[in-house]
């Protein structure tokens, strides 16, 4: 059951920044940015987002909780492919509006759901005058069909 | 000017996690997430926002370009402070709703307003009950009075 809850933001900026207090700057989704790091070598996993529910879940079971914006729902990171995340340190920005986790993947070492260790595999140029992408990293941690048909 | 446009996302779930075209995801604000990390070891620097111009001239000139949500306009980073990103690489992720930019940040190597290297300078905790903040980082690069004074 979750019990924490977060206090509204305070008007004064210089609270916000430098004040004791953690109070996340929901937007009028009630939803806030979450970038998620592996807490190993630092590399980008993921971006998702959390409610109040996702970020307080988080904080008290040290497993981190997101909100699928597709499904509408709380969602468990891993609850289906086993990659659960065990949060090491949560950060938040200078405005409150985004968090940081720094996360330890367990499971086959992937976040995406394509298999892949980051969701960021993906490489970003411009080509005669196109926006155009490359694969960077296409190494598959998992066989989909194998896990998402066992959940 | 900018001359760099970008196509709508395809409907097929496939095209998008694997197609050659860079169709990002703007939200219905005409907004796509972007993740900065330092092209040099990977830190994480800030969150931020970016409308379609402030992609295509990021994507046109190297030089990092967002959208003010605060503000309401393009913003070139570094503008004041003189803490300008030069981007290295540019990734999206596997629904192309954000942006990755490993950056290298000129002037006082500092990308937060406050002065530090990083916006996300606080860790987030729980003591009795209450989520709290720690400054993790209080390390300042530059003068703040002095810096946005002249500009």
């Amino acid at each position: 059951m979750m019990t924490l809850t977060f206090a509204s933001p305070p008007q004064n900026k210089s609270d916000l920044e430098t004040g004791p207090a953690f109070t996340p700057r929901f937007d009028e989704k009630g939803l806030i940015t979450a970038v998620v790091t592996d807490a190993g070598d630092g590399a980008l996993l993921m971006v998702a987002h959390m409610n109040a529910e996702a970020l307080a879940l988080t904080l008290e079971t040290g497993v981190a909780h997101y909100y699928s914006r597709s499904r509408r729902r709380l969602w468990k990171k891993g609850e289906s492919s086993g990659n659960v995340q065990a949060v090491r340190e949560i950060r938040t920005d200078c405005d409150q509006d985004a968090i940081w986790l720094k996360v330890s993947v367990a499971g086959h070492d992937a976040t995406c759901h394509t298999g892949r260790r980051s969701c960021f595999y993906r490489t970003v140029g411009v080509d005669e005058g196109q926006a155009k992408l490359v694969i960077t990293d296409d190494e598959r941690h998992f066989d989909l069909k194998q896990v998402y048909a066992e959940s």
